[in-house]
């Protein structure tokens, strides 16, 4: 996963593993503290549940939350199972809010249980509201340890609040103003208050061209405006424009992966699926895939039609035959290049529907070029290699011709297509394409066949 | 490409528009500086060459900076092309590093002359430095405006210095403690500085556990670093851990977009390529596409002769022929959903070649409960759709379950094999897949059909 060289930087597993056979666990204390919460996350996993224990109860209170919060949700529940009440009431009360709503959205109901015991009413009133945003929603991604400034602090006053109160805050660098009502006025950074004077009123120094998103907008939207922008934390505000919330930038590159991802799964064929791969079930991962084959293969029946239509000619000239895979898997590549393209433009924000003339023209130009190539290499392959008549190799060639030409604007344009109709365009990639090409170029090669051979 | 809720958090382009024309220059400033440069920026590359400079020259200092770098290049190059002296002398002056490296690469020669007059020696060989780290290498990444600190410092000192030198680094939210020989120490957080008492020293509060990049390292181990730790910001250091540059998240965002874009450019059979799909040339795009298909088109030459190899088979059964394409694609998406996973899961890490064993089961056990619904499903369809005779429906059907579980366990592994092979996983994505398994799926179901229909 990680170059050779970031070995330096990762943990010295062994060595711990020694201390803690060796039960000298004063050394494993000092020298696990030495590493990143994130290695030594990587270094309890890999332990039985008692080293488990044992190796996190060694740790400091601030890498002993940190190390809970970077692990995968089974880790977190086979602990949480053996923690005392005492254990859990620390990981409750220390826990950012966002990572204790992953962790009741994912927990078992035991656990939750055990849990929401450590919590006050008012604390699982906010629990219930953050847990009714929608999922991908801003709201669900939000966290609530922001820092809050008046718009009449000093800035000595916005340092003292943040000396107070920052050490529990996800950052401290960026913090915002609000009013009584909690109203988003402005937002100002840390760096701007440690460089000006003490005296000098937060409201001269704050920016007031706040960009913000709502609760309900949908994490693909936070992030774009992340990436738009290059910011590394985002206000969260609800309709009256409230501040509720704030995201910051290490969620959004998890929501950009599984954005990506879930393109990569839709554009061959699948149901998306958040969880990894590996952590899916044989049956689940059959489900995400089986709808969509079946679909396929119906309309294949269309394709076959074609083929039986055509079956005397074919009956008469058998040796055209051997040539449809080629200018069937040909005409899918082609499509799925294009619609790769365009897909992906969508996706990044490259390409928009406004676009399509200048989409369809570009890639009418670039068939052209990429047809007229395929089909002079195709044309002395069928002499050469196929040794076919002269005829036969000309059908095959202009075939290929028009159908690269079909396939690229069909690729080209679906995608556009779909994103007007509001349907994700990433279905309109290979699969689909390749289907729907593949009728198109049969016909376009047995009508060529028909006419020029006269068959 | 915005969520329309975001238009409120966007320029008036409009409002701008008027003032422009009717020559209100003094409320074009005041209204234009209510907006975020980005936004600003999107107003600028609107207009024509004489508008663009004129609004430009209205804006304060640093929003002209921020609005020159965030320019694509060409609208960059037609106002540094515009400029006077002055003007470029104060870009080349107040532009990051790493943006004016950008800028540098990326110019025509003659404005890169214009650009250089305007540095000193000093200045200069540092600027050939950074053109000699390889492309797409941490070093390429990086910028020089970090803050440095030393460990003997005390927290006012420190406060002092990013006071005083503050204003113009890209970050001050991370600091970097280094000795005299500009070895990496550790680095301490701008929080933990505001939070601590003024005769506090920095080598009481520094991390020593710093984690940092080589210049050589590829930017995709940088993002994964980035991604594991969750930072906003990496120290870069040379072959003696000496501080050169920092690379901050916002960088790393983009690399991470263009990863995953490569990623699908690979995997639809295309040559990668960073540049906008609008912004390349037909040409360009062309020669992307053409090799790809080219190598596919040749190799599909052996299913032909597949094909040919059983023309009398094919010959005696006509019909056979109807169920070809729906075959071979069938074959070709499950090979393809299966690749694409597996891809993916390299690419982001959750998948090792290690778990080589794990993929082949889980694919295996899959590949039998998908084949075995297709194929039922396959099977009612030859009955009751197509109307073929029972042999001829039970052999269609039960080469599914073959080319299937052949295609899932082929795309499953080949990704493997290739990262094992140190080669890039992406090429083993739906087009090569298909064409392997069309050979493969063909070759099975005519042995079928001779066996069982006895042809």
């Amino acid at each position: 996963m990680m170059d050779e060289k970031f070995e330096r930087h990762e943990i010295d597993m062994d060595l711990l593993n020694k201390y803690l056979e060796d039960k000298d666990y004063l050394k494993l204390k000092n020298q696990i503290q030495k590493y990143n919460p994130v290695d030594i996350t990587d270094y309890i996993e890999s332990l039985d549940l008692k080293s488990a224990m044992l190796v996190f109860r060694l740790l400091n209170k601030d890498d002993s939350i940190d190390v809970f919060s970077h692990m995968e949700k089974d880790h977190q529940t086979r602990l949480l199972e053996a923690f005392s009440d005492k254990e859990v009431k620390f990981i409750v009360d220390e826990l950012y809010f966002d990572d204790m709503i992953d962790l009741i959205e994912e927990m078992p109901a035991g656990i939750v249980k055990k849990v929401l015991r450590h919590t006050d009413k008012s604390e699982r009133n906010l629990i219930n509201q953050f847990l009714n945003y929608p999922e991908d929603s801003a709201g669900s991604l939000m966290t609530i340890e922001y820092i809050e400034l008046r718009s009449y602090y000093t800035v000595r006053k916005a340092l003292e609040v943040i000396k107070k109160t920052g050490v529990d805050k996800q950052t401290v660098y960026t913090c915002f103003v609000t009013n009584e009502k909690k109203t988003l006025l402005g937002f100002i950074s840390l760096r701007t208050i440690v460089t000006n004077e003490p005296e000098t009123l937060i409201e001269d120094l704050m920016d007031e061209d706040v960009i913000y998103v709502h609760t309900d907008d949908d994490q693909e939207t936070v992030a774009d405006v992340f990436k738009k922008y290059g910011f590394v934390v985002l206000p969260v505000v609800d309709n009256e424009k409230r501040l509720t919330g704030i995201i910051t930038v290490d969620d959004i590159m998890e929501v950009m992966e599984q954005e990506a991802t879930e393109d990569f799964q839709i554009m061959a064929g699948m149901s998306p699926d958040e969880d990894e791969y590996l952590d899916q079930s044989v049956f689940n991962l059959a489900k995400k895939r089986i709808a969509w084959l079946l679909i396929l293969m119906i309309s294949a029946t269309f394709t076959g039609s074609i083929m039986t239509h055509y079956e005397s000619l074919l009956g008469q000239a058998i040796i055209l035959t051997a040539f449809i895979p080629m200018i069937m898997d040909t005409g899918g590549n082609s499509g799925s290049q294009s619609s790769t393209l365009i897909i992906r433009g969508l996706a990044t924000g490259e390409i928009s529907t406004t676009d399509w003339l200048k989409v369809f023209f570009k890639e009418f130009r670039v068939a052209l070029i990429v047809s007229v190539v395929m089909s002079m290499v195709c044309f002395i392959k069928t002499m050469i290699i196929d040794k076919v008549s002269v005829p036969v190799g000309l059908v095959v060639s202009l075939t290929l011709i028009f159908t690269i030409v079909t396939a690229k604007l069909i690729g080209g344009m679906l995608p556009i297509i779909a994103k007007k109709l509001k349907l994700d365009p990433a279905i309109m990639a290979g699969p689909l394409i390749t289907t729907i090409v593949d009728a198109l170029s049969l016909l376009i090669y047995f009508e060529m066949a028909h006419v020029a051979l006269g068959l």
